[in-house]
């Protein structure tokens, strides 16, 4: 592979277009390897925000393709995962078609989750074999070793196969995108024994308990951060309020800490992965193709996490095909 | 008032009545109000225990009294929330059944928390009005005032109007148990526009907004701990993972900063909220009693804890009629 292709909406971050042109800056920067990023969104204001810049110098600006999109998508009614069909030149589509278009390899957006699922689904198609894309991401734990939580938002309710064919795209993804020897997985619960939880995780139980080798049995809230499972499986709704509330126990630290500067340093560093900058994004799963979610209120350090998370996939894509 | 009278299982816990017992000694030490405590369980045990536990003078040993109870609950069959019916000498039954008989005035439990909620259901009875009982646990905020966080157990399937009537409850209990001049509420979701979340969340924002005055829309889980709404609610299932998250992030951070013995001081004095063995045990609302699940996993410190809340309770209560 010559040199990763990402797409970047950069409308769709709750602080515009100038916040997420910054971290593409500084991903062009900061990136080992060839990259060109094409910028989706309103030509006049992207090259004007490019003006501002002061350090877009030439091999900057070569890196950078400006793909004009007339459109706004608009989530306000209707379905959102239907918006693909009638806005295909709003920023958000335009990424995804890109993509389809095989102009890119990868593309990433802080914007409306369903709005991005239903085109990632529908104009990229799901993977072989699997029921309904997830979203994954990976948070660091007490160990040395990262633990992949899915769903963390594209799926709010979930019946039993759902759960437990994330279950098998989470292993899926740890083997071949880092490289897992053996992961585990483990289903999130309110209680560790099998009298335990709703209905759903029940029956989720049961399926993965007979197919699924690498379970691992239940997990709680206070479990999944102790490294003991690499993978968590829930639906989106629980999975995206752990995922949030980690980010703000991150920042109540930082707040109680704040006074002491050597040790907010040494805790900025070692739980650098919960600060939403620095995970930055989070890859559907079950996509044929590279599709990341950033935080809607992604700072420039968040997009430039984001635009290299899309870079290091597009990467190990190219060899292990993780995402066709 | 006289003393408060409390009645505990001591064979609730996950590390055996010792534990638990130990706890009860360190809340006697120290509550600074007259306290009398109900020790249900084995009386060959608790005894046992007692005699060898070397702290314990005539002060203690008189405000102690043993409850002999000659089953176990067993959770493993049939309907958890139906065990009272059939085991009301299992000690976990048997802290309710004396709050019915008007032996003690409140309860503590480091047991099932369906067959706890069962039995103070059905045997104490629901408060007036109330469509279902909820767990409320107290969390820290970045503000200096705490945030209430329900249901974080009791109900993990919940309908809009159990959703928004957790609302009216945690309004309620933070008026009358914490003196909160004006408390606002907000809805956990995974995003703050209209258009977020499931069918369930967007019917229960429909009706707290129509009839809800201290509504203040949706709170994400990174919003949850920030202190700008004082009460937040969800269903049991997101509570328990969120509620537990922070436990496990406390842990997470304890072992990064570990090296650092001031650090960890000044942390734990601020976070301390967060370690369960601080905030050790919580409420029922809704029910007609005061009676409080602990952690299964209790240390003495938890244990300790738990107690201290519930005489503080039965203390409010007297004069406030929160659980009546």
């Amino acid at each position: 592979m010559d040199r990763a292709r990402i797409a970047i909406d950069v409308e769709g971050g709750d602080f515009g277009a100038e916040v997420i042109i910054r971290g593409i800056i500084d991903a062009l920067r900061s990136c080992g390897s060839p990259l060109s990023v094409f910028l989706c969104g309103d030509k006049a204001e992207i090259e004007r925000i490019l003006d501002k810049e002061n350090d877009v110098d030439e091999r900057i600006r070569n890196a950078i393709n400006i793909v004009h999109c007339s459109e706004r998508a608009t989530a306000h009614q209707g379905w959102r995962s239907r918006v693909w069909k009638h806005q295909r030149n709003a920023s958000i589509i335009r990424c995804i078609t890109l993509q389809e278009q095989g102009i890119v390899d990868g593309s990433v957006s802080a914007g409306d989750t369903a709005i991005l699922l239903g085109a990632a689904l529908f104009v990229l198609g799901r993977r072989k074999g699997e029921a309904r894309p997830a979203l994954a991401a990976l948070l660091p734990t007490m160990k040395k070793k990262p633990v992949l939580l899915l769903d963390v938002g594209a799926n709010l309710n979930c019946r039993p196969e759902h759960l437990s064919a994330f279950a098998f795209m989470g292993l899926d993804y740890l083997t071949h995108m880092y490289d897992a020897p053996s992961p585990t997985v483990a289903l999130l619960n309110v209680g560790k024994e099998q009298v335990k939880g709703t209905a759903v995780i029940g029956e989720t139980e049961k399926i993965l308990r007979k197919r699924c080798a690498a379970f691992a049995g239940f997990v709680e809230g206070n479990g999944v951060l102790s490294g003991d499972t690499d993978i968590v499986v829930c639906d989106g709704f629980a999975g995206n309020v752990l995922l949030k509330a980690c980010e703000s126990f991150y920042q109540l630290i930082e707040s109680v800490v704040r006074k002491k500067p050597n040790l907010i340093t040494e805790l900025r560093e070692q739980m650098a992965v919960f600060n939403s900058e620095n995970y930055g994004a989070v890859p559907f799963l079950g996509i044929k193709g590279i599709v990341l979610k950033a935080h809607g209120s992604s700072s420039p350090r968040a997009i430039e996490s984001a635009v290299l998370a899309a870079e290091r996939a597009i990467r190990k894509n190219a060899s292990k095909r993780v995402f066709v």
